[in-house]
């Protein structure tokens, strides 16, 4: 039977690991068998090599290999992402995020010149802004806490009670979900970490942030240090509740999205806007950027679990004194309540969820996502498509009209008539009234299309996130049933089935807490947006309805 | 001298009258003289028939064929009309109206069943319609009252103190300007007949309609005859001045149309709506041809000649019977006081004109419709392409805002929380908002290009006329100079050449006053039109803004 199986590589895969075989992009390999072990295959590839290769870089070769192919490539938004075991295909974990580029040292000007050159704390490259750098093996020296080996190299018959997810690539993995279900966490928890999920009106909440606060983001400045010889940014950044201004570049921002998106495995971190390593000072793109930095930090000081982190804490009110900046950032760095430590922090409601309730209200939650995904990236092509016409086509036909009125004033001007004087003037003054009026058209999106996209932006960013957490909850609760059933054949304690059930309790309470934040967020900013985007569209009109009276009096006196 | 200079005829001429030659396009004729004798030049052509064809059909063979040949087709307008001798080439008489087409029998399907079957008056088919037919030989037994032979037949080199234009299609020789100009027009001038030119304060101009009047048109409805055989549109007119009502069909007008401008050579008579031979009966149709009459009779109504003449009085106010139209009809047809005679029922101021400061007033005005025939054109095209792009682009724009307004409120209202239900609501609304004002892009282009435009063609209608019209006074002027000179070199007497100056003084005269009706016409209806087109797009943004202002209302409860 082994022999009569195969498969095509469709992706390249590097081995890093005992146990595993790389493969080239459409190498044949020969299968054992065509059932996956948790997203895991055994096979040998060309070079005579045996080992296990992730199930979703081959497809199996069957007499309809094109069906096939056709298949494998119609996911392809997230095709090169093995998906994970047992989890729903649909939300793939992303590599990395679709809509914004993951943070990460060297890619940016900004990163030019290191703000921290004399850091004593040692960092490896690439690691700043790894969101699973722990669980992978890497860099796992500053995450001391963990009480387990990680799931690499062990073979995938292992005679584990609770089976692990050999997947690297699994976000339930990485996040330290895996780990803490399994009751592999372990840290102290400072009353001051403590975060609470309180039962709502409608589900499990995060607690209200008792001391709610904003922050300003001024126009940047162009700052140069090395004598001028190398310049940045710098975003002038209040925060409500000190009322002290401090100053912040790019880099911080990525740096502090790396710590957060680290810390927090089920918390939809806001995107940091795009990086551009072009055109950093033009004036559009800082313009742009700034934007999406105050909708970033907007979203931030909303939310009521990021709002307190210490991380953030301290990137809002650490001023001018270098060296309390360097001693949070250590701090932060060295961080133990991340990932799987996150969920010690958190303090659930007293009754337990129904796990088949939480399961049905994410399953309506993940295809009101896939929902609205759908139709933010049509209304984002719609809003910038239009954006575009009036900045063109609309523009162009009101200036035409404009200047046809002028040619036809201008022809009047000739007939030498001394009562044709008036309504002449009054036709040019039309003219400028529609060349005017074209204008507008082109000034508008930048008020009223521009932040609905960038809303959009915001959302789509995460709206990527919310796979990743879904699939954390997902393979909690899998692993639940996996424990009820081996503690009902018998190869389970049933006191260690009941600490994974109360260990999913609090990754679904986290989850569903973050859900109804996002729900809330999203009316509160979509209705906000849709004001605004119609009140300004009303003041465009307005304006325009006032420059077309101003001509029409003109005739009055014609 | 006469074998070295030869000319290649541009367009076909057939020789209709002794002492012509045919030639055909491209054939080379050898000339006698290159110098025209009044727009004919004498040669041979390819048969070695000798004789005359007009100039303007031929272009001279020099050095630089190609540079002769381009400049014969720049004025590609007009271009197959041969220029009259002695006036400006600027603007050589069209032999067909460029805008609208000649009234004729027989091309309009309203003229499938003839209104006046059981007429007896005998008329040649192409008769009607044809502006210069009595000067063409054609149909001249209806034009009793001309006391000398037509030009027809007679030699260049003749012996005639005062040359004639031999051009046959010289609009001064036909329109009757030549003959009355010459002293041969004659005819009982009655007192009702009186013509006034008065000295205004702008120089000449028809003394004012003392009786003012206007003149609705209703919607037409749909009549048939010969039990339901025919069928024909019925326009309900109703002048201020009798207060009845009278039902004329679109060939009554064509008919008024034909007598006008047979009657009037110096008047610029409006356009009527071009003729259609498909659709007759669609609403669209319709509308656009009574839109288009009505503004036609607005300027028939303003004109203090045309408004007042015996035609078109019968055609206001003759009502349903039969015999009373009939009579009417006969009568003008049979009417003596047309073209050349036309003259002689103008009584002019007392002064008389200087000559010179008419030819300078004439150049500017010539300059000045030169001028707003271009502009117009533009405006006109660029208006068209504005109505379209709002009726597709634009339209099409808004309707895609909106349908992902509501594909997004769609994708909200998956997400099963009460509190958003009063979002996705006004969402879906602004979403149904944009659509609206879509729809109001598509419609407005009726309500202010549409009105703008058809006032523009009726103005490129008189535009098309006034050619004409200044070639009529050229050419009077023409004779005022050669009888001048005539009388230097003794071979005409001083009482005939100030017959003549005369002569020339009351088409300038008429000239001038009708030129001085343009201007006061224009400037009142580009006016109103302006006003009425600004006004129709402030109500048009205002119910855009209310309409959005409706939908931001909905965000309020949301």
């Amino acid at each position: 039977m082994a022999a009569l199986l195969r498969a095509r590589a469709i992706y390249d895969f590097n081995s890093e690991n005992p146990g595993e075989v790389s493969v080239r992009e459409n190498e044949i390999v020969s299968l054992y068998s065509e059932q996956d072990i948790e997203g895991w295959l055994e096979g040998t590839n060309s070079k005579g090599e045996r080992g296990l290769f992730p199930a979703s870089y081959v497809e199996i070769l069957r007499g309809d290999n094109n069906n096939t192919l056709g298949d494998a490539q119609s996911e392809s938004r997230y095709a090169n992402v093995p998906s994970a075991a047992g989890v729903d295909n649909a939300f793939p974990p992303p590599a990395q995020q679709p809509t914004y580029q993951q943070p990460s040292q060297g890619s940016d000007d900004d990163w030019d010149d290191d703000w921290d050159d004399n850091s004593t704390v040692a960092e490896e490259p690439g690691t700043t802004g790894n969101r699973y750098r722990d669980f992978d093996g890497n860099g796992a020296s500053t995450y001391s806490v963990s009480t387990c080996s990680t799931a690499r190299g062990q073979h995938p018959k292992s005679s584990a009670t609770v089976s692990r997810n050999l997947n690297r690539f699994s976000t339930f993995v990485k996040s330290g979900g895996e780990a803490f279900v399994l009751g592999e966490a372990a840290g102290f928890v400072k009353d001051g970490d403590k975060i609470c999920v309180v039962m709502g009106q409608h589900g499990p909440e995060w607690q209200e942030n008792p001391y709610p606060f904003t922050c300003t983001i001024d126009d940047p400045t162009k700052q140069t240090k090395f004598k001028g010889m190398k310049s940045y940014m710098s975003y002038k950044l209040t925060p409500t509740h000190t009322q002290e201004q401090v100053n912040r570049r790019y880099k911080h921002f990525d740096w502090l999205y790396a710590r957060l998106v680290e810390k927090f495995p089920v918390i939809s971190v806001p995107h940091i806007p795009e990086k551009q390593a072009t055109g950093r000072f033009e004036e559009d793109f800082i313009s742009k950027r700034r934007k999406g930095l105050i909708w970033w930090m907007n979203h931030m000081t909303s939310h009521p679990v990021l709002a307190r982190c210490d991380v953030f804490q301290h990137f809002l009110t650490c001023s001018t004194d270098e060296k309390a900046w360097k001693m949070g950032k250590r701090k932060a760095e060295k961080d133990e309540m991340v990932g799987a430590n996150f969920f010690l922090t958190i303090s659930t409601p007293a009754a337990p969820l129904d796990f088949q309730e939480v399961e049905s209200k994410i399953d309506g939650f993940k295809a009101f996502t896939k929902r609205l995904d759908d139709s933010t990236l049509q209304l984002n092509a719609t809003a910038g498509e239009f954006a575009r016409k009036q900045m063109s086509g609309f523009r162009k036909e009101y200036h035409k009209m404009g200047v046809s009125f002028k040619v036809l004033s201008q022809a009047f001007e000739m007939d030498q008539q001394v009562y044709s004087a008036g309504l002449n003037q009054a036709i040019s003054f039309t003219g400028d009234a529609f060349e005017s009026i074209g204008d507008y058209f082109a000034d508008q999106p930048n008020k009223d299309l521009d932040p609905i996209m960038d809303l959009l932006a915001l959302y789509q960013g995460h709206l990527a996130n919310y796979p990743d957490i879904i699939h954390v909850q997902k393979g909690a609760l899998t692993k639940v049933k996996e424990s009820q059933r081996h503690v009902e054949e018998g190869k389970m304690e049933a006191a260690q089935a009941e600490g994974i059930t109360e260990r999913c309790n609090i990754i679904s309470c986290a989850t569903l807490a973050e859900i109804q934040h996002f729900h809330q967020i999203r009316v509160r900013d979509f209705r906000a947006q849709m004001q605004h985007f119609l009140t300004q569209q009303m003041a465009f009109f307005h304006k325009i309805t006032a420059t077309l009276e101003e001509a029409l009096r003109k005739y009055d006196a014609a």
